[in-house]
């Protein structure tokens, strides 16, 4: 326990000195009377690569500069120095804001951004210099996924240290946001992580008592896993060594849903430890669709347009249980919900279709290339 | 406590009398040897009417029958007696469900329904027939809205009864889901409500501890606040006897959104209790856009068609506040967002705007026609 929480205070100190010696590069270029300038690998996509070996997007030896002496970088190196400066008072301070706010709050210290996209290019620029994510940072996203489940946890934050709170004193769930995820994780019975893309199924679960039967912490997405969410399913995987089973509709965005949660995306190549490359996609499947002969959807054209984009995406490549399904999706035709599954009962989802895939030997999970034994 | 729980199973048992009812009615019908057919008020806009005295929309004297005799009827009828058994098994067994998973296990029991839409009327029906809401008959929306507050409640849900648990023990916030809003309110120190249109204040708000310095219990709405979230606003209004302040963007559709919290939507005029007509919209009022020189964004022309939609709408006529409101929109053609505070700093906004406006008179709050003392 103390050793968790040492961890989570080190990560503190670590963005703090992070920032720190951004700050102290200004001062001693100043200080040996040169311009002050930064450099930083390019988020340019000739840059972005996927890694094999860390099965994510990287950006690879292409670096750009910023220098004072240039009269074009005088702004955005000023509105980075801001960025810092405002970070570095929200994480020492332990206030989180939001990506928005930072937007807002330029106009307190007379520091113009023209338009909110602006402020968050700068803030990605940080994250890039750093290495640390606007998490870190305390800059979160709106809160809209939850987690129930057997797990002790211990607040850091404020007025809650020390204090042990297992995430089944709500049964509607816990949100997921800032506190949670920077809490220490002391103690749970389970053996695994579901998380599933829509909250209605989230409920459903806690309903029929998966977390139990299952002995799982389930987790809703709330759609597309915010940042924040997906570096806690890591935390969850990498601390507790939980595998992670990821459930979404039967569709070309749910599986994307779930490719995200395990190799990232090209947005983040700048940064580590958002995704789970051990997690697998447990469906719904193209060929769960025929299987269980599920209610369906024809696709549409977007759809479709979306499925050939995926069969050449690198994270859709070393794995041949997500080219097939691929196909099979282009071969039938059709999508469909997990809601679906309701058409044999409410509870069939989690009394049939749950512990098959769960069972599932590991060859016939979609994860990303390698497989955990 | 023990008065408190009687009245939410009382409730209980109240819904699978009026579904009993209906079952029972049809059967004497069939005795009598004749067809059965259900009469219910008509849901046409022209026998929606606004209510003075209730704060609401409410159906007139008209009403729409339908008799199996009639070919044309059989269909709906039938799918309306499915509708009210699959009701009575979901509150029977207390399972929950959702609009999307009624469609769906329709065809567990060979029941067709030509699309979503087709079932989510039939539904509209069963509530219209008995007035009672879905959500009385376990169908539920997605969780999306939060709490945190010194509340502490006896969840009824299988496993949790006679446990007393507070709404502060997660510092993120609790959803608000089908366990809460069935959960027995035992004991508060809060003297008020606040509900706020977004997640990222909500977090603001705790981290901030507004739920103590000002002695609250905070209610994110995520948005529009579901229907549920609505009447859970009520519940607390009316059984802890604690006024409603609603924070949302200062827009027309934040307006709104306080407007359907406070009376309530046309589309529910055939139930009571979604509602809390004694709340009142605190902010952000384009009044508060001069009176603060808030960053603002201009109003587009569906903003404005906005306007001159509720300028004319029944629930924003007797209150000259929202009139007046309107007016100003109008005017400076400006809208704002809660986190727009942030140029004063983050914390302005719960140091400096809440409490002004938490002080105020009431007559300066927007609310519904008449208020409290």
């Amino acid at each position: 326990m103390a050793q968790k929480k040492a961890k989570i205070l080190e990560r503190r100190e670590e963005v703090l000195k992070g920032l720190k010696d951004f700050g102290a590069s200004v001062y001693n270029q100043l200080d040996q009377g040169v311009f002050p300038s930064v450099n930083m690998p390019s988020r340019s996509t000739e840059n972005i690569t996927y890694d094999e070996r860390l099965r994510q997007y990287v950006l690879g030896e292409k670096s750009v500069g910023r220098s004072t002496r240039n009269i074009r970088h005088i702004k955005p190196f000023t509105q980075l120095a801001w960025v810092a400066l405002f970070s570095n008072e929200l994480t020492d301070q332990r206030k989180t804001s939001t990506l928005r706010d930072v937007y807002y709050s330029a106009q307190a210290y007379e520091m113009t951004f023209s338009d909110q996209q602006e402020s968050n290019n700068i803030i990605t620029d940080l994250e890039t210099l750093t290495g640390f994510a606007r998490e870190d940072f305390h800059i979160f996203p709106e809160e809209r996924s939850a987690i129930f489940g057997d797990l002790d946890v211990a607040y850091t934050v404020p007025g809650y240290e020390g204090k042990s709170v297992n995430l089944t004193s709500h049964p509607d769930g816990v949100l997921i946001g800032p506190a949670i995820t920077s809490s220490e994780f002391l103690k749970t019975s389970a053996d695994k992580i579901i998380a599933i893309e829509k909250g209605a199924l989230f409920t459903r679960f806690i309903e029929e008592s998966v977390h139990s039967k299952h002995k799982s912490l389930l987790i809703s997405c709330g759609g597309q896993a915010p940042r924040q969410t997906r570096s806690f399913i890591r935390r969850l995987h990498d601390e507790l060594n939980l595998p992670v089973y990821i459930f979404t509709d039967g569709d070309p965005w749910g599986m994307h849903i779930a490719q995200v949660i395990i190799s990232g995306s090209a947005n983040a190549a700048h940064l580590r430890e958002l995704n789970t490359p051990d997690a697998v996609w447990s469906g719904v499947w193209a060929s769960d669709i025929i299987e269980y002969n599920l209610p369906t959807d024809p696709l549409d054209e977007v759809d479709i347009k979306r499925l050939y984009e995926l069969q050449k995406d690198p994270r859709y490549q070393n794995d041949p249980i997500w080219q097939r399904e691929i196909k099979t999706f282009l071969k039938i035709r059709r999508k469909t919900e997990l809601e679906a599954f309701s058409r044999y009962g409410l509870t069939f989802i989690v009394d049939k279709y749950l512990p098959t895939k769960l069972e599932a030997e590991p060859d016939v999970a979609a994860g990303s290339g390698k497989k955990k034994k």
